[in-house]
């Protein structure tokens, strides 16, 4: 018993994202008319905006660019203490960046970059969103009313990106930064073809998927909670009558029993909405569960709708599909 | 900055109650018979039951007895150095009661008493439900197949306690053992009547309310999840026509947003059914919210069944009422 | 078998009802911004309204009026042949009062009066919806596209009259028009307390409900229809938000098995809202189910809200209660 | 207004299937432990049963035969009067085979068949589900208790069969028995792929769609309903555990709206599960909704789960796939 290694506790959540979009727009016509998130501030090329039981400043930066893609993801830590503990341990791996000033919403900030490349943050100071009078609801635990357009998204969940070794992703955010691993892929040649791990409760709050391009620091997906399977229903609904292109679901996982659907917003992003809760772990000491290639079937989709072959390719910057890609494969 | 109190992580889940029912066969039945609980062994007056996605050898353990009521609460620690912290910690409280030797499914035990009264113990060694054969399902993370009886619930998700003094229960299981205090009720006179607090995401493990009779060491209810508002509908379906008396329910909490449904179980213990999943926090600062006097309206019932004035007075083992108490009054 | 007697199909459905308020601007929030529904056309003090999968110009005229209350209720006969066989057994009944000239969006009407005094008429030809193009959807099937404002009821589903002879009603529209009687409630004198009636495989297009003020010709519930209990947990979010008074529900009635929400628009008439498509009947032969006193309970609520006492007391126009109504009694 | 042609209202309902199947033991273990229907009788090879909210004797007749396939259809009449009309009609037809004396359940029948060989009956004396004391229900609308085993479904819904001329069997179905022609698949070449058709509210209680292997007389599907989108993800989550397969869904169709699942039973017949109500039709005048061969897309699959190229093949009993046949057609 002595022996037992005791977690870290030192991120808590997912705090927000940036997107990258070439169409800037058309992409905040998807998230505030569509998906009924709110805009709470504007600056330079971005706009940053929250769902409407999203407690701080806002979850998701939208930022005009070139092409689309991830911008950066940002955690905050349990305790101003946890960050600067992180700060050393990411200084020390060499993929700390220092800090920066903050942004909008937030302070100070601690950047680093995972070994693909994609850009990350820790922060702990944070502003909180006040609602105006008009907005506010006597839900006392809900940050504002229930918006009255489009079918609304609850919160920000989990974000999903493409890595050339998922396996060297996994050890650096487990052993940086006490993510536990909860679920991964194993292919039968040793590769680890996808890990899902979180710092709660939630299956993930980041997944890392091989990237078969090559291409390194990609984002394959962000995921705002609905948690009911009929939103999903209605959200699909509305984006068939309004041009936005569904790529697969409303389905089940396997893999965290997430109740998915997959779109793209118009700047190319892929979206996924999430219809449930999956399910949650508190056990201190799960076992990952790692699925053999022979099972993936089950894992990949449990019932409801497949995933076309473009799913286990496509991410943001889009690249060259490879030669060798094929359609059949969906290991990774 | 310097000055943050960091949080204990060292309690990590609710790990299973046990019960006390004067009519042990028909209990059995309906959290088997109806709820789909399965059982996973027998000792003396005791049966034990788990859920199909409860992962340990049981979350539920219901004992003969002359009457209802609990018998204890058991928690997880984050560690088994976590365990022996706490068991110091609450050794020094003085309301530790020293070391037991375990139970079918677990291993060793600090047990200790609430200010109240209520039974309670931690610990950490446990046994992992492996299921035969038969049972086993190929959803990796789901402990064994979905049963085909009743309206099976998913997975054990909170307690809730009367206790004389509600303030004085908040303070010990937040200072002794971590717990974060998510929401409570203020009285205009100063009085704490309900509080709820997790350990996890959840807005609760465990909550405590007001007992307006004066006894002391009751339970109020137990709660499994199902996650899925259709398995409140499918399940009121099946207490209305197998003679399961129905208390409130389905509707719509304000406190933890829960989707609830309150039953007794045929040996007069208090049952809750969640029905989705409430709001999440992963906010590691969070700032309790606390309902006022003039409020409460919306935070006991967001929408749906209201509660009878039998709610807020009945806990078991059942005592007299006490003349004071009316239907009018719903705060505590 | 030669002496079965045949029934008759003549009315097809419910067309559209006139709501009259005395607070048209705030009604028109209610049903366009809250409920979804889309404005088709004004003349006069009306508004015409339709939900989105309502196929004909309108199926709700609002109309300015000094007090809340029942315009009238329209009908769509099965055949041109069909109006003019009821038209002349209206006018056989002495209850007929001739044609008019139509409306906006319908031919010429056949008007006669309920034996209590409502307003009725019968019709064929109807103008169809024709969507403009940015309103146009894919699904062939649907009228328009799901709105993307509130949150959209889908269809016109039936209306609820209060009366102060429920018999006597019950009968003249099955003898007259050839309503089925699905279900009833008998007290224990032999009044008839409640009745509801269909001409298709729906449980109700209209009820009949006793008014025990004594008033005649009042109405007691619109109905809209949803067809998923989601959308009933999603309104009530937006009512309690926006000060719109939820009466009763969400809740689960025995009778019709509809699943049910009863607010008041801000005019003072209530409506109802239908969460699921409760049961169908396809049976030709069906036998009328009739509930006694002594089963009311389950009648009334199978599970979920129960009804407050005004339920069954409150109707458009608003008139006195009485000094012998009581809130125990929920008979009619 | 005098030319219009008034309808037939001849035919009242889907009465019942029967189903041969070549393993009578796991087809009665699929349709009972996993769909819970009960057992209402059994003679010679033939096993009757109901879901839990049909009305009369059985739904479905499941015979014990050397392959899968189709016995027959039941209709039931509105009226013993229209019952001999109709075995008139269908004797003019020259398809009319006469009179049985019926079968366990019901009244003296009149067969005939399709012009493509399904063989059919009209009947009207039907013997009504009286339920043992122990399953009678307070609910007095519902026969019986819902089930405590399997994800009951609660009613027959409708069966779709193949047929090697669509357009004839359209006819036929409208022309002889009244059928109203509610949707319809053209193709550029002028052919009729599908038709979907009914006697009531409902889209369809009958479907025919191309049988493009030439064969005669085969089943596509028989469908029972759930009435809620939930109980299609608890279903599936049982088939997948249970070894039955799912040949899609869930998803949702465009034509009919109908929330999907298909499934195979052991005996090789496809089965449908219905989990809302898709849309209803009250609209006397209802005009065919005709889908062109570039709107299928949206018509076949308006959300979730594709249909499998097999989907258009398979039938039962099983034929050899002719070498046209090509996964890319989705017509009929």
């Amino acid at each position: 018993m002595s022996e037992y290694s005791e977690r870290l506790f030192e991120v808590a959540q997912l705090a927000h994202a940036e997107l990258l979009t070439p169409d800037l727009k058309r992409t905040l016509w998807f998230f505030k008319d569509l998906l009924g998130l709110q805009e709470s501030g504007r600056r330079g090329d971005s706009v940053y905006l929250r769902a409407y039981e999203d407690y701080y400043h806002h979850t998701l930066k939208v930022t005009a660019a070139q092409t689309a893609g991830l911008g950066h993801v940002a955690w905050r830590t349990t305790s101003p203490q946890a960050l600067e503990r992180r700060s050393r341990a990411l200084e020390a791996s060499g993929l700390g960046e220092g800090w920066n000033e903050g942004d909008l919403g937030h302070g100070r900030a601690y950047r680093f970059r995972t070994p693909d490349g994609h850009k990350m943050e820790l922060f702990w100071d944070v502003d909180y969103f006040n609602a105006p009078p008009e907005r506010k609801t006597r839900l006392r635990n809900r940050p504002e009313k229930r918006p009255l357009h489009g079918v609304p998204v609850r919160r920000l969940d989990h974000i999903n990106l493409l890595a050339s070794d998922v396996a060297q992703q996994e050890a650096f955010m487990r052993d940086r930064l006490g993510f536990r691993v909860r679920e991964n892929i194993k292919l039968r040649n040793g590769t680890t073809a996808g890990t899902w791990m979180s710092v709660s409760a939630l299956v993930h709050e980041l997944a890392f998927m091989g990237d078969r391009t090559g291409a390194k620091g990609r984002l394959h997906h962000l995921c705002y909670w609905y948690g009911y399977p009929q939103h999903l229903a209605d959200i699909s609904d509305v984006f068939k009558e309004n041009g936005v292109q569904i790529e697969a679901g409303p389905g089940k996982h396997g893999i965290s029993q997430a109740y998915f659907l997959y779109v793209f917003e118009p700047g190319g992003n892929r979206v996924e909405l999430f219809g449930d809760s999956g399910y949650l772990i508190f056990d201190p000491d799960w076992k990952t569960i790692t699925w053999g290639e022979d099972e993936l079937d089950a894992g990949i989709i449990w019932y409801g709708s497949s995933l076309p072959a473009e799913y286990f390719m496509y991410g943001t910057p889009a690249v060259q599909k490879p030669k060798e890609a094929t359609a059949a494969s969906t290991g990774a």
